[in-house]
């Protein structure tokens, strides 16, 4: 059973490694509300920092967060599908990982750090989110024009999830604008199946 | 080429990893000042999100975060010491890893918060922190009273930092009152030689 909300970046990067490994039958899905200033009494028990995605075993282990979650189906799928198993490819593709899934992070903070009363909010945060935004888009708009069509490792999946994020949450923030090979780098990974199977829906 | 910082739980990780592997001698440190509102130009180039640990390799490429130099070094180090390869000693240590390291970012949160000053705090996110600390402190002094004598894996060393953490910048908490066996499993951990050798120092 998948601790599961239709508009979690994180329980999205789950969902998208589960359709590229043709597992999704594996995961039933149950919808947990998470907040950062509630925790959720019935996530507690299968992981205390009330956090999503949870996955609950058969066995009834609970295994959390994303990446170890991705990393586990991979294993089940026959591992080094999404995560290469050595060498400098796995240092790459888990790397690239961690700035996508820790931008994610960073964005987030930045939300609810935006949707905050004038008064609460520290300025000096906002535009430090901003920057390191900026940052990361001119690495990844780097980065992209080498990358190769069709891939889509654990890396692209944070990746790709976190651009998903961008037009979902931060559209006013036009991040294609002078970026077009990151732009035609998205346009190709959020074509997939699995991406377009896991599109984020407001209510 | 290690950036670095004495006091930050995510670097002491990393050191740590090294001194369980006898890799030390791998990682040259550089201080490296970082802060949740204040991007640092000389580290953005290696990692645009601005965190630390990162890790620049003799070849100039860099990878983070803590998780993936640690599994790293273990690699280097012949693999499978600090991240099991497979099966389920492998989910639980990564997930044991993950409550440590997802509670060390609640943590920094936390404390980030608490130094504000009033006008800018959000009561229900303190509310809410230590309510997610304490469920993470009754889970883990639940399960430490099966944890076995003298291992040390990936999982451990966050859990382990992170209860150094709380010493450290938390010592009000008084996190030892009514959790005798994690008060008890703590002490053999940070008896280690390589907790001892990287004790964080207040200025």
């Amino acid at each position: 059973m998948l601790h599961w909300s239709p508009r979690s970046p994180f329980v999205r990067k789950v969902m998208v490694a589960a359709h590229e490994l043709g597992l999704t039958d594996r995961l039933a899905l149950t919808r947990t509300v998470v907040r950062m200033g509630q925790p959720n009494a019935a996530l507690l028990p299968d992981n205390p920092l009330s956090k999503i995605p949870t996955l609950v075993l058969p066995d009834g282990t609970a295994i959390h967060d994303s990446l170890v979650i991705c990393d586990y189906l991979d294993a089940e799928a026959g591992g080094g599908r999404l995560v290469p198993a050595a060498g400098p490819a796995r240092w790459a593709a888990l790397t690239r990982h961690a700035l996508g899934n820790g931008w994610l992070d960073l964005l987030i903070l930045w939300r609810n750090e935006r949707d905050k009363p004038d008064a609460a909010r520290t300025a000096e945060w906002l535009d430090s989110f901003a920057a390191k935004t900026d940052a990361t888009l001119a690495r990844l708009e780097r980065d992209a024009a080498g990358w190769p069509a069709g891939r889509c490792d654990i890396g692209d999946i944070a990746v790709g999830c976190a651009l998903c994020y961008l037009d979902f949450r931060f559209a006013d923030l036009g991040w294609r604008d002078g970026r077009p090979a990151l732009a035609a780098w998205h346009d190709g990974i959020a074509a997939r199946p699995s991406f377009r199977a896991t599109e984020a829906v407001d209510d």
